[in-house]
């Protein structure tokens, strides 16, 4: 017989073959360089941005995804990708839009009565405490569809979707206020509040900008419209905005552009709206007393809107909540320096970027010193008067982030393809560098806070070109790394952005975030409640009411309980199911073949999948999450009765498939295994595994696997004593099953004790 | 007057900054190295994988996305991904699913009438020539609804879907024969063929596994289903395959699992399907002369099965077309030798690989030296016989993919965590290398083809645990590039799967791709034919008929047309928009407010959105890719008219906004932005630029630019001669938009060309 015994060898060929530690190459630096053409100062970047295996990032960003609709989680300095997060739209690895309790979050979403299936992602942001991230939520718009979603970091799943009552679309958002007390979302293109129809001959009359401040409730993760409000504006396209911090708290900062009100044509032979929406020198910053607006609207001064609060701008003009001065043509970032004093805006077509005083603006405001008024009424302070300085910092400025040295800052330049590096308080350029190409927004860490952390800039590039090895027609974005630490600004390493156009990013300390690796049992997630449907092992059970099947089933390395889901043909089937597994990393998922079901289960969660059961036949399902050695074995069948169908006679399976001597081969098998286990146990315990929190809980993990191995011995030890050999042999293989889920576990362990280097037991 | 003339100080601005090179920095390498904890292992690595800015990879390999239904792109050393490409779930960054064109290939893939929303995508294959990877198509399976469908790798889109017609489940695909005549699908999960329903008591009786060889037409790019065919095969849970080559062309393996037959049902008291399918030590390799099968189902002697050529098991049998060995328990991959001498197959559940000798089987075949026959009669060749070795590599193996080196292998050990290097000719261990954690499949440079390529390896792992900064309870892959150059493995990087878990993975050489940056104006891109919705620059028009509207629009930088789209609530509104770029990267996206309506549109590209107006109101809609300075006006408006609606009296902006004096200062603009770009094109053209593809590209596209602002520049004259000082202004700003956007392009090929070094114009 070639065959041998399984598993029994492991002690040998692990004492054997085990190496001591990394292997190293022949080839040296020197070598390794000349082969792949690396100067010494690629190599400098090699070395600042490489993490080794196990290793962390200092920094992790969040990005918007753009038309994707999902935000992007990448570490600093490795720019690995660690997480696409679906926020707008359906993700099946997610399970986001597939699962009864997430399609709940997306039909928040639902405008006008139509599911919208997408986003344009734009703008993230922080939750803040005290004008600096505190990491708890993130909160991102979408453009397209003007809407506001809520990400938990908790467990980066997003938890709430809102819905702007008054505009039509929205880009200037999300930013939050010092303390989270606000998230602000300004309108883009102007259309009558509310959503009625005007034609655009009474554009100047009708169609309105404005700005939303959504109250957010930290304890509840919510924003809570009822407690919101927004302002009327004039129709001039608002865009980005920027809170106040520090000397400017209170406040908030909003750009525009087009305040030509003009409305393009071609095809009617009039000049398209890039022309004239470009035409003016100046366009206008909206300065707003938020704090002394939130109290107008408590105060009930403000006009429902869909039932939703609005400062018309006669109140706003009379309560003196909103003043406007020029700015440069066409801007994008308005942005508030992190001691609140200064207001850097940069026109993508004007070659300098424009630096205001609060000082001046405040003592303008407090001294009625206005040039004129707007159309509609609104005073306008002079640019003269409001401004500290400007400088030339090259051609398109478009955004500026803050360093932690005093007065630097960092401004992208589109039209250069160019970061530039400057003196916002002496108005000097002090260094450029060349990216690529057409960089947008731009991120330093902790940038836009009162306390920015320096060491990084990344350029948030809008084409790739020339980048990457070619992938079609469609191309990747780049995002480059810039090492802002030296004298010089210099580039670092290129990072392909696979799915989606980011336009902005925010960067917090790695140790800011705490997520969690598991969640209470039974945990809905998106609503963070005990879900009504939790179900513990052992009362896994199907009821039907009706035509209404419903299943409380569990998910545990590997298996799904029930195995066998039988129903009629037309009957409606919701599956509950609930993740027994506390382990790290221990997701499975579930899928019905051909039935469009889809699913995962993180540790602890219950979900929910239903369908209609209108096609007849024999559908497979299973773990879609590779879960362990049996995984492809985690599997089930649901069978869908034709109507009228009468059973044909048979029996499942032969009973008595195996015998005696099957049992005892197995039992001796189990036995065998055992003693690798104990092996892997005692070098495991021989060491301070305790001090090491990976090994401790896999450790952990592989214990409870042998506990389950004890039951299933048990049971199989029961049908041996009463002869039921058949049986007896498959529990056996059960009991067998859980072994190897704990020596895969111990291996594990020791893989990363060995690794990390650990000392001797203590 | 504090402001200045704008862009006239570029010529200033750009002598005085534009660095002369890289910036250095003040930290040493061993400064940086001290400072990050790097060892000189560490520092090695990252030489061995960064690719500095502008660089490109080695090889790309292409990752099966699991259940986030994508294929995912990366390069390899870098590990950077470079795209996601849709193929079963919607997503709208690429549009797919979103417009009319791509929604036609979702439907394909339809089943039972119900829409597909996601797949389960596992093993990727790319075409081959002689056995070698030809770089032209992609092919990849559905897990969880058994489809496979083809991507064009001329411009990385999927353009078919097709659906088993046979199996309710498979997993073993795709993977093609040699000159990819056929791509083979496994079934897994067994059912009875054609989706009939049979009760699980008839599980032995009517369940049937089998595979498909779906025929491939290369000229077409299309599987053609009525070309194809299957083969009964035992209810064993068919499981992976690979196709013979070379010394085995013509046949085919498949691997099984649970060919116990064991039907689960823990909450009926029976022990799971994890144990009852991994009682018996073996389990049965199915070798099949494909070839002969294809002659067989070409004589007329299948049977049709939902209108698909099924040959029955009988049939088979007496064709001599299967035959059974035994192959270690739960196995997975099943992988040829590169001179297809060798076929070597691992078993989850055994610590051993085991090598199959071609020659032996077909010694086997040739003298019907059979042991016994399998309850349906197929013949089954010992163990003994076929066995070339059995090499105790460690436990868990998975999947094996070969080296250059001749008779050197690569297998996955996934319960030890580790991957072994070996002899497969002599049966020897040649190293082992720990990963984190729990290798699944595992890939070398074209691992699979009669030429693997050597060099890199890569760890598809299934967790990643303590690898990478926390991100919630759903952590990301992790894939583990090492070095296989040296005599001992050595690990380089690992990268997180940020979306979706990889399973399988194959690496072409970079330069065996040849993906176009273009369509030809007017593409249909999913069938690659020209739409007879092409839309020319003038022939821009809006059509009704009844309550149908139809719009055949364009989009260039950056403006789309028509901007105004008007009509009536209720209208069934049809848009047909053509990107008339020709420059690379200029992709255009087109989404409608609130309306649900999202495209991409590269270069050449035509492509339709449709819907219902059946909400009133004004709905902006805007380019969702950034694509010039002007990008945020690349707007327009759909008005929709509500029922019975009566115009009010009014007009479009005031006529007479713009005087002389501004048309003058426009003008003056407009020559001194001209001054400034003759600077950058005299600069350029004194390079030899034309040796550099990008700036040469770069360039080009800028000479158009000018071209366009040369007939803004006549329609501005034409109308200032008639004293139309207003729209002689606007059309002069529109001159100047097309300036910027020369001047843009210009100063991207200036970078590149002093980046890369240009030398004087020859």
């Amino acid at each position: 017989m070639i065959r041998r015994s399984l598993w029994v060898t492991l002690v040998t060929s692990l004492s054997t073959f085990l190496l001591a530690g990394p292997a190293t190459s022949a080839e040296s630096l020197q070598q390794v360089m000349k082969r792949r053409g690396l100067s010494q100062e690629d190599l400098l970047a090699a070395a600042k941005t490489y993490v080794p295996t196990g290793g962390r990032d200092e920094f992790v960003a969040f990005s918007s995804g753009g038309q994707s609709g999902h935000v992007i989680v990448y570490g600093i300095p490795s720019m690995r990708i660690l997480k696409y997060i679906a926020v707008f739209t359906p993700e099946p690895w997610q399970a986001y839009g597939y699962d009864e309790e997430s399609k709940a979050v997306l039909a928040q979403g639902r405008m006008d009565g139509r599911d919208i299936t997408w986003g344009d992602t734009h703008h993230p942001a922080i939750s803040e405490t005290n004008g600096d991230y505190d990491g708890q939520y993130l909160f991102i718009n979408d453009k397209a569809n003007p809407r506001i979603a809520v990400i938990d970091l908790h467990d980066f799943e997003t938890k709430q979707i809102v819905v702007s009552p008054v505009f039509q679309s929205e880009h200037g958002g999300a930013f939050v206020s010092e303390n989270t007390e606000y998230v602000i979302q300004a309108a883009q293109y102007a259309a009558p509040l509310g959503g009625e129809y005007s034609p655009l001959e009474r554009f100047n009359e009708d169609y309105r900008g404005g700005v939303t401040y959504w109250k957010f409730n930290r304890e509840k993760g919510k924003l809570e419209p009822e407690n919101s409000f927004s302002i009327e504006l004039p129709p001039y396209s608002q865009d980005l905005s920027d809170f106040g911090k520090l000397a400017s708290s209170g406040w908030s900062f909003t750009n525009s552009f087009c305040s030509e009100r003009y409305v393009g044509g071609i095809e009617r032979g009039r000049p398209p709206f890039e022309a004239g929406c470009s035409a003016k020198d100046t366009d206008y910053l909206h300065v707003i007393n938020w704090k002394k607006a939130a109290q107008v609207a408590a105060a009930g001064k403000a006009t429902k809107i869909n039932g939703h609060d609005v400062i018309m701008m006669d109140t706003a003009i009379e309560e003196g909540l909103v003043y406007l001065i020029p700015e440069p043509k066409s801007p994008h970032g308005v942005d508030v320096s992190p001691d609140g004093k200064y207001i850097v805006i940069s026109g993508k077509l004007d070659s300098h970027t424009f630096v205001y005083s609060w000082k001046k603006i405040q003592d303008a405001i407090a001294a009625k010193d206005f040039v004129k008024k707007d159309p509609y009424g609104i005073p306008i302070i002079a640019l003269e008067t409001a401004l500290h300085t400007q400088v030339p910092l090259g051609l398109g400025p478009l955004h500026t982030q803050f360093d932690s040295a005093p007065g630097v800052a960092y401004t992208s330049l589109y039209v250069d393809s160019m970061a530039a590096r400057w003196d916002y308080v002496n108005g000097k350029l002090l260094d450029r560098l060349p990216i690529h190409y057409n960089i947008g927004h731009l991120m330093t860490m902790h940038g836009d806070t009162v306390k920015p952390r320096g060491k990084y800039l990344v350029a948030l590039n809008k084409l790739a070109i020339d980048r990457f090895n070619p992938v079609g027609p469609l191309h990747p974005q780049n995002h480059q790394l810039i090492d802002i630490g030296g004298d010089k600004m210099s580039l670092l390493r290129d990072m392909p952005l696979p799915l989606g156009e980011p336009h902005y990013s925010v960067a917090i300390e790695a140790g800011l975030l705490k997520p969690a690796i598991r969640y209470r049992v039974g945990t809905n997630t998106r609503t963070g409640e005990i879900s009504p449907h939790k179900t513990r092992a052992g009362e896994e059970k199907i009821e039907r009411n009706g035509k209404k099947v419903t299943v409380h089933g569990t998910l545990i390395r590997s298996h799904i309980t029930p195995e066998i889901i039988e129903v009629d043909e037309g009957d409606e089937v919701t599956i509950h199911l609930t993740n027994l597994e506390r382990a790290q990393d221990q997701t499975h998922g579930f899928t019905i073949s051909k039935y469009n079901v889809n699913g995962s289960w993180e540790p602890g969660k219950t979900a929910t999948v239903s369908f209609t059961a209108d096609t007849a036949g024999v559908f497979p399902f299973y773990c879609t999450e590779f879960c362990s050695a049996l995984h492809l074995e985690m599997q089930g069948y649901l069978l869908v009765k034709p109507k009228g169908y009468k059973a044909k006679v048979g029996e499942l399976m032969p009973k008595e498939q195996y015998d005696q001597e099957d049992y005892e081969k197995q039992v001796a098998t189990n036995v065998a295994t055992q003693k690798t286990i104990d092996g892997v146990v005692s070098y495991i315990t021989g060491r301070n595994y305790r001090q090491f929190a990976t090994a401790a809980a896999l450790f952990e993990d592989a214990a409870e696997q042998l506990e389950y191995a004890a039951e299933m011995k048990a049971k199989a030890e029961e049908e041996a004593a009463n002869g039921n050999w058949h049986s007896a042999t498959l529990w056996a293989g059960q009991w067998w099953q859980y072994q190897v889920k704990a020596a895969d576990l111990g291996l594990r362990a020791k893989t990363h004790l060995e690794q990390a280097g650990a000392g001797p037991a203590m």
